[in-house]
């Protein structure tokens, strides 16, 4: 039997990253997953990470702890600071923004793969409907890439590391179909910013508005569990 | 009073980094540094970092714990693997190399230099007496700004950002003759791979021949301290 080759996710334990996972099995690799406890006021996604893991057989699932809070600045690690609830602005950086985030992810991914022999990483960012993030760009994942493959011992013995963006173009209701055709059980995933203990989503925030529309959008049933059946 | 320039400082508590401190506040900047408890062995050089940061008149000092224990990879953090005490081989990389090491460390570095405001990263990486890791290769560092410039909302907003490696040419013996003329405490410093709770280093590690050899050729009193007076 050929071995299979190893890919590490980042899951959150939202939609898109559980729809990359799911994406990155179908494409046959060896999934080592990774989520990142940052101090982050919606605990409940890295609950549903883990269950998001062991249901869809990653080999490995690692929660890392990021010392966020010490250096601050986003509204969701920063409890002074309000959570937006009137919609996604567009050209401005939203202020759930944490500092160099993905760029902090990505490295203890690229950690990772380098210890397990992982030549691809795989992570849900998405142009489309994120546009203020800067690091949710292609010409920063792009960027990223060429530095990985400088900063590692693989990358100078000569194999690519590859950072792959599945659902960079993609509309939430086309990662949505997508999920949902490789059996993506979204009743477990969280995308609220202020999901109860149980993982019930507030369906108000911006990311429960994006997540319920893309629902719609893709003509699927919404799983999501909504607090006071909103 | 003009309002000094702020720069984040990578500060591991070894030789290398406190010539850096000195060297950005000599050129005027508000320092932050930052160390990082990564689980490595020699854990005196984060006391020798907090020691250095204050009598050198670090503004702010943090210490950021990253979870490399659970990676793994290398024998500064993994007790299985011993440490080599036979000389720097070149053109091979050490067992020392802490995997993605450096880009874990700037990409805390970068989330703190764009909560704080600041435009320069300092770190001491030098590309002479370690050129076995890959990420202390001065296309290393140039692929890490780019990056660094797309990924966060300074980036996007026009400034720009850079890593600045004021050591990166530099001989240990060169580095030493800088760091003296600045006026650098170097019996604060710690390099030992395996120094004790004193700080008092073992003497025959590669790090500990370096920087012995360092002091030699430059011409400059070594205050280290060793254990059992070797």
């Amino acid at each position: 039997m050929q071995e299979s080759k190893k890919a590490v996710i980042l899951l959150s334990g939202g939609l898109d990253s559980a729809t990359v996972l799911a994406i990155a099995k179908d494409r046959g690799f060896e999934c080592h997953t990774m989520s990142f406890d940052y101090g982050q006021r919606h605990r409940a996604e890295l609950h549903a990470a883990e269950r998001l893991a062991q249901s869809m057989g990653a080999r490995t699932h690692r929660v890392m702890n990021v010392d966020m809070r010490q250096i601050g600045g986003s509204a969701l690690t920063d409890d002074s600071m309000a959570v937006p609830v009137g919609g996604v602005e567009k050209d401005t950086i939203p202020v759930t923004y944490v500092p160099a985030r993905n760029t902090v992810f990505l490295s203890y991914a690229l950690a990772l793969a380098e210890v397990i022999g992982a030549d691809d990483i795989f992570i849900g960012v998405n142009a489309v409907d994120y546009s203020g993030y800067p690091d949710c760009r292609p010409e920063f994942i792009e960027a990223y890439e060429k530095m990985a493959n400088l900063a590692t011992k693989a990358g100078v013995e000569g194999h690519h590391l590859s950072v792959q963006t599945p659902l960079i173009d993609l509309s939430k209701a086309e990662i949505i179909q997508t999920g949902h055709q490789l059996g993506v059980d979204y009743a477990l995933t969280v995308s609220c910013y202020q999901a109860d203990d149980q993982g019930r989503a507030c369906g108000v925030c911006d990311s429960c508005r994006l997540r319920k529309q893309g629902f719609k959008e893709a003509g699927v049933e919404d799983p999501t569990l909504y607090q006071n059946g909103a």
